[in-house]
């Protein structure tokens, strides 16, 4: 034990900078969204006034707060996920890393959405699928990443075994198919396909809820004691 | 105790990751308010130089001042609190992201407050109440946090106790009418909402300084001693 | 170990700072890159409609996906090369300090590249040489902070001594003949310079999977059974 | 020690917060610099070619640099500062806050210099008097922090007490009236203001070697075994 402590009085573990630096991502691209927040043109205040010229642009503010609350909730399920892997191999790292290139893009296509889904026509419909896409993209990883915890359970935190990982790769596969069939109808009724992304950030906030606990699970190992996080 | 420690070489804990998350969001919301600072066009710099070209835009200056100084104290404040915190629930986590939603969006009406507020009449009074918004909803989640935490005072570090949480509660709902109350003045009177803005930043500073230390408070645990923070 | 234990309790060590430093250069750095995908111009969405206006805009992904992986990459191997490092001298901060000089630099010569790379001719050349002088920058330190781990093993992690840095060393060298060689040949040939950037990139995923065990190194010291991180 | 333990588990210290959130203002800053080194505007490179245009703009990355390593030295004689620090009462969070607040500002002041300095003239005296009044603000905290730890030596880590402080309060007020004449020299040289600037980083730089070990001081306290970070 004199040993682990002195090693803990150098290093963050491997797990902990992996945390590190995705909360990092996370929360500077969470804060990245409030660029799009611009000061309006002069031109539209000294028409209409600054009251108008800001109400006029609503799409944008709609978009803030979908993409910083859609962030926010890949934080928290990141956070529960991340609580129960003991360590990294590389296919995790991979897989931690297209996340974050999800995250980390997500405010592009946001500023698409609030930029063209008032205009109706193709170019909603473009806006509405680059956004699908990403999160598609975002989606992607979660359920690699179990299937990999599955597959090495010796991976998992004492406590959490195959079984675990096998029932939340299903959970977290789920959100793939969905965020593919919202970009399909994007195509077609890109304001139907807002909806559906709400509708999904809202499934995403309640799976988050009850996700925390594995007393609910079939396998627990001797050794679940030590992980009541 | 064994499984405890290697746990603890392996993650931080939820409390360690929503303050890692939290600072993150805070840090880069107070350093990318820089960004206000722009270059004078150099068309003001040809006509009278680069002093008067600089010195013209004194109330850029001022709202990055002011919002640095809003966000460090919230800063302050927020460590106070989340040092009490033993564990975060569900509400806990939404809680803390409406106040990060605050803290990252406060730059935009402080880069309206600072273009619009010199010039007086309606514009100025939209920027301020902008303004006024956007600290309501900073100053909301603090009460609603300690409410949460007065009935489940097994969230509190040990040594604190409902009691504490039921007076913080109290205290940290002050903010909200004065915040709502300025916001209705700045309709009027921009520039006297202004002061009262600066006016409440320096109650959350001295507010701070008198909130660190338990010892005061009428419900001691038994645990009291292993928290002196 | 009652000293170390409040000692721990109060801060982190030196090496976790510059880990956590590093880790917020980084992640700061590889989120900045989506500043560079701007909405499209909206003449170009006027003439062409968005789906045209975006993907005319292809070098501009391909851009942004090379550097958002090469700073993924380095930070994976960064992560691993600290890990080996038990203590900081003032050489290894400074050489740390011009990786991440090189890291924060890449998102410059990215957009660079992505501007004029399509365009041939000298330009292109200018912008690959650019990117290909700031991936030297960040392969320089990687030898130079091995050399001086060799020089000074105790600076190392315990099971790791004099042999296994000077093996690294030789490793962490490879990367600057290479890039300076692809920099020589963007002069004539910018397309091929690019596909070696990806080459290279692929090379240093390949370096990492298998960089993170000490157990065929010839000289584990006796204190080898503490760091099994 | 068991509850200390267990509060282990749940938070960083109040230290370890401030260290997270100085890192993270002073990473973001660093990194942030890069948004200065834009793309050349299509009508120089249609003009010149694009090596022209980014070679006519070696100011802008001269001050790229300056900046860089003037924030990575303080970043670490910040570093070497609050390794020293036990617990930070609210003096010390305020004058930490003005140390950051002259951090985050430096970019400004940089890009002033990069635009300005090369005209000669008044603007460039401008230019650079503003580059010194922000260097100002970085120098002074540093004697004020140090007066606070000597009148409060409790506040300092074990082996380090208020005659260690004393020495440091006289060498970390230096930078002050350094810095300041430099903005006086500015107002009439602003190529030899430049020079200065670029001396006193380099006096921060040997400032730090000799600054991490409090062996040569003459009041080791009994508990100085404890603190050999």
């Amino acid at each position: 034990m004199s040993a682990d402590h002195e090693e803990h009085l150098t290093h963050l573990s491997t797990t902990s900078r992996v945390e590190a630096f995705s909360d990092g991502v996370m929360a500077i691209a969470i804060t990245l969204l409030v660029l799009d927040l611009k000061l309006p043109s002069t031109t539209n205040v000294a028409n209409g006034g600054l009251l108008d010229a800001l109400l006029v642009r609503w799409p944008t503010y709609a978009a803030y707060l979908a993409a910083f609350l859609t962030i926010g909730i890949i934080w928290l399920n990141h956070h529960t996920l991340i609580a129960k892997i003991a360590r990294f191999d590389t296919r995790l790292h991979w897989l931690n890393l297209v996340l974050l290139l999800g995250v980390a893009t997500l405010p592009f296509p946001t500023s698409l959405l609030a930029e063209y889904v008032g205009d109706g026509g193709p170019n909603a419909s473009v806006a509405a699928a680059a956004y699908g896409l990403c999160a598609t993209l975002m989606a992607l990883p979660w359920s690699f990443m179990w299937r990999q915890l599955r597959d090495h359970p010796e991976l998992l935190e004492p406590g959490y075994g195959a079984a675990y990982a096998s029932a939340e790769m299903t959970r977290g596969g789920i959100g793939v198919p969905i965020y593919l069939g919202a970009t399909i109808v994007s195509l077609f009724q890109p304001l139907l396909a807002l909806a559906l992304y709400a509708a999904i950030a809202a499934l995403y906030a309640i799976t988050f809820q009850g996700a925390t606990s594995p007393r609910s699970v079939p396998n627990p190992s001797p050794r679940a004691k030590g992980e009541g996080r």
